[in-house]
């Protein structure tokens, strides 16, 4: 089993991208962050991310098939896609949302997910962190 | 003339995906059953799935220049994709919007479609049938 | 068991009434159509209109008691009538909508029907034929 | 002066539709149900159900003209009949709306009466006890 | 060619409704007005008034065949009536919509109308005038 | 007592704006038919027209002053002006509203008007021939 | 098993606030009143007031560890109190909501209680007799 | 420093209030858990229930005095309390906000919490150990 | 007679809570405010603060029945609480209602107070100042 | 620097126009009222009135341009006009807005004002003594 | 034919209101630049500024009765007024609205304009080179 | 520095989609009119156009690396794309909409455009000269 940490739209600019929402720490350190974090907690994950919706629906069916636990950034498409919430409905194993800023004291498109409609829970405005936590609580549930 | 069966997001994990919503006929057989009845009824026509909503444009392009009727299951984008709406009110040919299940008595916000705003029609609930429904219309209608 | 073809309000005035949105065929056609759509399906079938709500209310309430399939056009009434909503949702066969035009390219008020909320499918737009593809689903399915 | 106990579209099949909302009393011991509490309180009653509007708008101007007590459970009417309100509004006796399950827990077009606005009070989601308590208000305040 | 003067649910009550709202001119006294006012203008009239939605639509129906203006007070069907609006957008003579109070200064739910959107023209608060007036225009416009 | 016919912004333009809405009669005809009924109905009246809003109140506290009745087309203010709905609340004369289009076939913005709340009657659609309708109204009221 | 008839904020002040609304009982009689009812009933009761939604959470609390059945006015809280919603949807025994007033007849924010959807039933708008209807009820269905 | 970790009202429930939604832990675990967890991570922390909202204010204003990292779960009171919103407001130090069940696929009421426009962070729907993840993030950020 | 100046949740913060919103003024030095023109004003005050809803309830029932005027200064619980609505409905004597902040200028939640819909009047935005109009006001009327 | 007190349309009319809700005081009165005011408080002042709103515009660029603190009761037009709001933003002096009414107990459309978003504070409902008010504040504020 | 640029209220104080937003070219500045961009397109242009919604309306009917080309920039009447709406709707020649801040990203009353929907098209936000590019726009398009 | 004009969904079936709306000029003729227009105005320029989200995606954050200014043409995504307004927000050079068809005369889905929130400028409804007008506001803004 695999964890599956899957990144939305726009997420490869990280540390680029309008830092005072997001911060600074860049996308190959998100990578690394991650991938540190697994090992220590002895984790197999796979860190990807995509500006292709279809691209993201494909590696959730391919999760979906193998049962392994997802981590997402949805991002954007949080916000406005029906067919990610289609996707990930048929999901197998555990599903958490992360997102880096605070969504609820942004705009008030950015109020309402269609992922948290379909995943276990939710972690929000936690920064870069909100992604070690997503799998500290993998490992917390045995989800590895 | 072909008949364009288009199938979106999602489509292609039929049987599998919340079989409880949308029945157990697979998708490789929810194809026989459309090419079964387009023999029947004496009809060319082609079943295609994607999950790229680009490559859905592309189709619906092609459908447009060739002049083809189109049955069209738009899939969550039914509730979301103005793009779709507008490749869609360029068609030459005649459209029916298929949906397996009755998205009527589902969540709110599939109870709006931005393709039903431009279809001839729509076929809602029916299950896989609604295609071989939507088939007969074509004929009934001398659409092939 | 005998297929129950309901229809509502205004609808035996078909032919006269806006045809531009509801076409040129008679009242008197329509019954022939589904009549001779049934012979060809060899099932026994009863064709009714009404422009009183209470005697649409019995006629499913007969329906319920004889556990037929009904294909309903509740007109105007899909939009307004809970009593009609809450006559439908005890019904022990099939039941499905038809509407002869697309309801969803109309006026707001006609884009919600308490009656799809209740039904197994909806079918609109795709004119007098509508009825004949109810038929044949009722005949796929084995409601005869 | 006699409470009119009237009863609206659908009631008649108490006890054979959805059981599990309504109860599995019938329609016929409800009656008996009223006309017993009705001689314990020693009070004149008739029971009345209807499918047609206009028959309970006649029932209501009847007992308008009387200055009889009503007892009125509305059913699917409740929320959507204006002209049940404009008659109610008129009457000269006192009214108590009366529904069997607790519309404020099903779906949302249930939580607006146009009855309530002018009733004296509500009972709702008692069951066929609804009824009884009904009478028994009446009886508290002497109106028999 | 004969006036229609159709009357909509609870109008036989006038004079005795809520006559603070309607005034105290009586249903009879109506009919007595409206008649004068049609001899005076040489005009034939016929005045009906009706409590069942299914009736209004007959007549509603006789007036499309023999191509009659109308004069509609529709009462509280106005404000939800669907299968009301159907039948009068098929009317091939003219029609004025009658109000005896001024629906705009009352509740809410009393400012749309479904028959305005079909109507000619729309007379509100002026009283049981305003059926007179609906005459002299009929007159003014040489519809008689 | 004179009845003070008022008529708000862009109605001086009456024949050349928009006559598929407004139709073909132009302004100075407009006041010619008006000032011929009351003639005949032996009534003194002064028919003005303005484009300023706050010449408009001046008119109305005059008519206010003078305890006059008042016809008033207050064109695309209905919809919009508090301070014309403020200054008719003081009226001491009656006010009917007069719209030469059916408003209530329009965009929805023009679905609303603050005068109505605060007029006796409204009449709209019925094209000129209103404020011939309004000034009988008032004769037969008495208010002359 | 104790009868928990509880009353939420500004009910000691019954018969001295707003009385054209909510009466002239007193706190004191309504408490005597309910007591003499639960003795012809045979029943245990306990009624209490406070102005302190924390200490009617405490109430409830104790009455979901007894099993205890609860007639509960919430007064003002039912239609702001998310905790009291959550605090009741854990009961154990009935519960019915009482109301003196008809409160779908006063503002809009009194139309919708969020104890609604935890109440078995809903009694609104007959007086302090409202609350012997609701031991009444419970007598019938056995619960005391 | 001290980690205060507040709870709202129902939450000394926990384990025994709805558990399909809230799981079986008890609240007395739950503050174990806390605990255990704040040794692990070298914290002093301080677990603290109430059910009245001026008491969780008051805890809010000496966090706010001490500089104290603060972590609430704010339950019912989320969705309601404005004044809870201001207390928060002008906290100190760091918030994060922690609900057990995800509030995003409950009643829409739950969807909007006042307390998320003034935290760091929200983290729902991950059970007790929600709690865990807080005082973790607490930790990787140095609050202690 | 006595004014009653009461304070609500987290005033008793004032001058360190969010100062670019409140100002710097301590909530002890606002109480010397009051007093001293009340003083100069010839009026008895009492000036009191609470993070209890209850004991508010509690002082406005003191108020009303000892027909004491009262300033009021709601805080955040202006914006949801009906309690609050209900027990000042109550009052004997007048009420003015004061915000030190302009809550039209800040989120949209701040815009309506329930408090207003029972208030003589409100002053908003002008700063503790407020309070010393409030005073002024009572002078000017003669409550005191 | 000059207090200019600024009064919007039918404010001219004071005294006549609905007492019951705006008093009894005159116009005339009212401008006493304040000048005296001013004189005790050795300020400088402007009493004005318009019915055009050009009119008004130009005395608020007048303002701007000598840095004038302005005194304002924007009457019906608060709650419509923007042009009103983008004026006032770039006043250069304080702003305070004055209601003679409560306007959060009237009608909805009264509850918002565009002048409120520009206004330093605003006091509704204090009668004619809210000018009085205001200049006491501009006083006690050092505006002068 | 000449070119009417028009300008809406508040435009005259071009360059000293609000210049974070507007900018600082004054109004003066402005009109130069217009009249030298239709020097070198050699146009015919008139450059005018009003504070008076009434002598907007009336150059507007003057452009109307020449078939004049309009650039309107409507500033803050864009979003309320309905009778500007209906004065350009009669507009013979074409129409460019232009804003020089962008309207979309400022408070969302500013988001929809009764202009538009009778202009040809929008340029808004591009600074007063909007005014320009309107200009050429008529160039290329011919009116001139 | 390039200029990069960049098309979305369906712009590539220009001259052939809803020419009624969208003009007879086709793509090919769209390109070659801006890069005359850039030529003409020395700008260096890139015309492209994608039916793929992510492409697009990709294209925008090139142009935010190399600061190039953007004239974007969101076409339908306009109304729908967050992850488009994300990739945007990002921008460090100029960003103008354009749109060839006057938007806010259509469909009220195609009001709102979440490009507009992060573009300096928009350009609606000026047809394909709408990009050429975007090309001179770079140039005369020195963006080149």
């Amino acid at each position: 089993m695999t964890i599956q940490v899957l990144n939305g739209a726009n997420l490869g600019r990280l540390g680029t991208r309008e830092p005072e929402i997001y911060g600074t720490t860049t996308y190959a350190q998100l990578v690394d962050v991650i991938e540190t974090t697994a090992r220590e907690l002895e984790m197999d994950v796979v860190v990807r991310q995509t500006d292709d919706e279809g691209e993201l629906l494909r590696w959730i069916h391919e999760a979906t098939d193998a049962g392994d636990p997802v981590v997402l950034n949805p991002a954007g498409w949080s916000h406005t896609s029906v067919v990610l919430h289609d996707a990930l409905a048929a999901l197998t194993g555990p599903l958490v949302e992360v997102h880096i800023s605070n969504i609820h004291r942004r705009e008030a498109f950015r109020h309402h997910s269609y992922v948290s409609a379909v995943a276990d829970g939710v972690i929000a405005g936690l920064g870069v962190e909100g992604y070690v936590l997503a799998l500290q609580w993998m490992s917390l549930r045995g989800h590895r």
